[in-house]
Order: structure tokens, then sequence, then C-alpha cells
């Protein structure tokens, strides 16, 4: 785990023109910047995934991101950025307004563009002008495709995994029933409960249970629980009431409790949102147009089993980018999530990438 | 739409060895039934669907039941009974039990065996020995495979249409999310909300989306609905608050209210419980030694975009069914609900399926 910095944004204002002032931003290095005089570093930028956070050796790994990973870090100085709306350092609804209480319900609605441009503030306070490529898987993925065509200049090639053009209609559905889940429980009041004893845990592990299901793949799944009883239960009692659990449900009770822990639900509900929101088109006259205008070298990923960004959507951005450099699919059975999990194709993938980008 | 007509059956034990008395089942007939004297007759016995109803001609048409029907009605008698536990005729949770009271929570959870059981006592009521065929899909489908194996000398053959030998554990994981979305509804009170003013709407409607979002094809959702804003609302608004619809959610909305006007939850609760514990390798030693147990001739169809049911596993079935007479493929961008939707193509499959068995 890399040690956690900050920075200080005095003043953003979000693509639905909320001002927000004396932000924070939480960031991790792995590795030594190296800016030349021209302004290009040796930045590999990670994004994070929706619930994830800047500790990128964390979640992928030292074959990634290390001294021996596919992103040498003796050679690369890889940054992450927490997202803006997260809980894991960076302002977000559950921070402390300049007013001394929570913003809750105040805080904004936010876009993928509205992360990147946050991140873009954070480079300029950190005095970096330009960064060697973006990278990220997801809502990461999303970001790192705003950041080409938000910033051309200041992003010399991206890797985008597992993501789209824009959300799907099956997404923002999806997402939607969620974000229901959440305001249903009684303990969100409308987003401001910070003050009170109690948070929607339960409406945020309900909400967490469907998104897990959306990013294992069902093959995976089926093969580790099938209809299988969970120890010491009895899923087929006589009444609903008198029923115990299948396997696969304490599998994702589990999953559920783990996010809880860890997590704010008002945080969740700001970056589905902002999933929701994701529309690479919207503003540049249509998805197609706006990814022929990229000029940014942009390299393609995604998964051969994903549901909740099918690879047809990767095909798209692969024929429609300007300046594609490559395209691969993982094949796997785990679904979305193979973008963290399938390490060995990921490296293959990644060194693929890197290889181009050096030469 | 054809006349309801009841019949009572004094008696019933589930699997489970809850008793119950004095039920009643609904059912519509079109066509006139005639039994030979060796006891084969002309009925093709249809499995509805979990939400669908006896009114076979409401939901698959005139092209496939009726005078001109795929399933000609001149020829044959279609016949279709509500399912046990439902809310359409047939005794379910909310029916009134000996003591006066609704079972609510008392109302025994059922399998997919426990409502074919039921089945064979209405045929037996009816003095029905044999059907020509069961045929059915999803819910339907299920009923139709265990027709061939708990009772394989009154089904002459099976038409199997987007289901699985057994749940995965994908659909465990998904129709239990829909489950906590109506048990965390304040009004359902453990299922004992008949006598009450209120019932758990927003509850079942919130499992309605989920539910929705299985059956439909992310690809014509996704061509119908897109990112566009539902008309006369912004849904990017500066905040969560003061956001409106994507359109998507205004079908989604629309789809649930629809549902909520006709259906009821507990009933919802029942037999989505009853899809979980779908399993034909239960009790006979494994899936597909059941499956290879199988003498009725079976002819099993699947959709190629079916998220919920996926082919993969309508593939299982024909290769290790012991009798499989054809298979089929939809193809279409609508998902599950193709086999509601696909009119040309099921009835070119039914018709290959109703020569077969008619020589």
């Amino acid at each position: 785990m890399a040690q956690t910095h900050t920075v200080t944004i005095p003043h953003f204002v979000t693509e639905a023109s909320v001002e927000l002032t004396h932000l924070t931003a939480a960031y991790a290095m792995y590795g030594t910047p190296h800016i030349q005089p021209d302004g290009r570093s040796n930045i590999l930028l990670v994004e994070h995934a929706l619930t994830g956070d800047h500790q990128v050796d964390q979640w992928w790994g030292p074959e990634i991101v290390g001294p021996e990973g596919v992103f040498r870090t003796d050679q690369y100085c890889v940054l992450s950025i927490n997202t803006l709306g997260g809980c894991m350092g960076t302002t977000g609804p559950g921070s402390i307004a300049p007013d001394g209480q929570a913003y809750g319900s105040r805080f904004p609605a936010l876009t993928i563009r509205d992360l990147v441009h946050f991140e873009a503030a954070v480079l300029d306070e950190l005095g970096i002008r330009e960064v060697a490529a973006v990278i990220g898987g997801s809502m990461g993925g999303a970001k790192a495709l705003e950041w080409t065509l938000l910033y051309p200049q200041r992003v010399r090639a991206a890797l985008v995994l597992a993501v789209s053009a824009r959300a799907s209609a099956w997404q923002i559905g999806i997402q939607k029933a969620q974000m229901t889940a959440i305001t249903r429980d009684p303990h969100y009041l409308n987003g401001d409960y910070y003050h009170t004893e109690h948070t929607p845990q339960q409406g945020l592990a309900a909400a967490r249970k469907i998104a897990h299901l959306t990013y294992r793949g069902e093959l995976e799944m089926d093969e580790r629980f099938g209809t299988d009883a969970q120890t010491g239960e009895n899923p087929l009692g006589p009444t609903l009431a008198d029923s115990g659990r299948f396997a696969v449900e304490s599998y994702l009770d589990h999953q559920a409790s783990k996010l809880v822990e860890r997590f704010d639900a008002g945080s969740y509900m700001i970056l589905t949102e902002a999933l929701n929101r994701h529309d690479i088109g919207r503003g540049r006259g249509g998805l197609n147009k706006a990814l022929a205008s990229s000029t940014v070298p942009t390299f393609i990923c995604g998964v051969d089993t994903d549901i909740l960004y099918p690879y047809h959507q990767q095909e798209h951005l692969a024929r429609n980018l300007g300046n594609l450099i490559g395209m691969a699919k993982i094949t796997s059975p785990c679904g979305h999530d193979a973008f963290l999990t399938e390490t060995r194709q990921l490296v293959q993938i990644m060194h693929r990438f890197i290889t181009r980008i050096s030469t």
C-alpha cells in the first residue's frame, strides 16, 4: 500500500453549474515522477472503479503495478487520484461543507466529465502538465475515455477497459434499481443521514447485491454455488419464513457486508449516477462524431462474458475511435470483473499497450 | 378471452409436507376436448409464465392459439390452468384459508414439482388421464419439464422454451434481490398485509423493474431508449433530488405500475421462490441422470440473447435429455421475453413440434 497524500482544490464548478469550494483530493504515487522540460512525464494515471480507491497495488496487484509489474515503477510513476464524490479521502457527500455540516443532499450530482475536470485540477496543483498514459476499467475506463476528449493535449495515450461510449438503457435501469434500494431505506433520509446514528446500510447492501450480479459472470458463479444450500441451513423450508439460504445468498450477503463496512451509501449514489450520465456524445454532435474526433492513441479492451458492458460496446468504441492503436478481448467466465481478476491476460494486454506507446 | 372455469381440489400436500385443504383451481379451455377410450386426448396443456395466466390467447395470440393458430383449436383443445400460489383464480397466499383469514405468511413455500402435482390433481378432477403435449416457457417451461419426469405416462410430448434444468446461482441471486425489495417494504408485514389498508406495492414495483431488466434484451432496450431524457424531464439536474428521469426509467416505472395493478406481491414471492427451488436433479441422482431418465419426446427451444436462462442452459438440456426430438434457437434482440414476442419464429418452431408429434 502506498502513502495517501492530499491536495486542496480551492474551487470547482460542476457540469450542471454547482459550485464547490475548498475540496480535498487524496492520491497515491508508485515510483518517482520525472517531468521533462517540455512537460512530458513518465506518469501513468490509473483510474479506479466505482468502489475502488487510489491504492492501485491493492486491487491490481504487483504483477501489474510494482518494480516487477507490467507498469514498472522503477521506470514509470503510477499516479492514482481518489475520485471526487467518493469516501476514501477525496471530497464527497459525507464530507464537511464550509458551513460545518456534511453536504448530504446538497452535494451535487456529478458526471464523468466532472470527475475528470477535477483530476485535471489536481494535476495542475501537482505541477503535472501531461501524463504518458491514462488507464482504467469500468468507471475508470469511462474517465480515461473522457480524458482523451476533454484534455487531448495532456494525455499521450489511453488504455480503456470494460466500458462503453455511453451508458446503455439497461445499465441505467439496473443502476437506478440499486439507487432505489438505497433511497427506500428509511435511514437514507433523502441523503441527509450523516448527522444521525444510522446509515442506510441495508439499502446499500441490497444495492451491492444487485451490482455484484452485474459484475460477476453467471458461469463462474454457478460453478461455485449452483443450487447448493448454505452449510447448516435449509433453503427448502416449509414456508418462506422457515427457509434458510442458498449458498449463493450467503456469498452475496458477505460481498454486501464487506462493502457496507468500507463504503458510504451517499458516495455510492453519486458515483452510480455519474455512470448513468456517462455519454461521450453529449454536446459533441453524437457518439460517433465524438469518438472520431479523438486524437489520442487509444487501446480498447473488453470481456467476452460481461453483461454490464457487453463486448459489442467495446467493438463500437474500436470501430469509431479516431486513433485506435489496439484491441483485446479477455476470455473469462468471470464477467465484467475479469478486468480485475484475469491477471495473466491483463498483463499480456498491458504489455502490448505499454510497448506500443513506448516505441 | 376464454371463460374461466374452476374446480375444487379437496386436499394437497407440498413437497415440504405442508397440508392445504379446499383449494380452488381456475382454468380455461380453447377448443373441444376429445378423449379416446384408451385415454389418449387431443389436449395441449399450456403452462403460463410467472405473472401470466390461463388466458393463453391473451399472451400468445391467435397466430398460436385459435382456429387458425399453429395450435389449431378446431383440432386440438388447449387447456391452461392458473398456477397454484398465484392470484388469478387459483388458491394463493391472498386466498381465504378455512379459518376465514387470508393465508398470508402461513401459505407454504412451493416448488415447481408442487405446481405440477397440483395440476395433475386438476386433470384428475376433470377426468383427463393423458395430454397430447405439455407446452410452456420460462416458469411454464420448468413445469413442462417436471411434468415429463413426474408423470411420463400422462404426457405424450413436451415443448420446453427458455428455461433450464435447474435454477442457476445467478438466477437465485437476482430473484432473491427482487424478494428483498418486497420484504423491505414496510407494508409487507412479513406477508400478512391482506387485512390491512395497504399493499407492498412499492416493493413489488421495485422487484418488477429488476425482473424486467432480466426479461428484456439490452440491445432492444437500448435501441428504444438509449440515454434519452423522458419528455419534459431533465435527468441531468444539479443534484440527485433535482433530477428528472431518463426515458428508460419512465418505461420501467410504467411496466412496474402495470404489474402492481394486476398482481399480488405475496404471489410474486411464492412463485419467484418456486423458481429458485427449480431443480430437475433433486432426489433423482443429479441433473444429468434425471434428464437421461426422461422418456417423453421433448423439444427444446431457447433465445440467443436471454441473460436469465442463457442458451447454453438449453444446450445442456438438449445434450442430456433421454428423448430429445428437436431443438431451436430464437434469434432476437428481445432477450428472455422473445418466447412471448417473436411470433413468426415461434409459429415456425411450434409447427415443427406439432408436426413431429402428430405423425
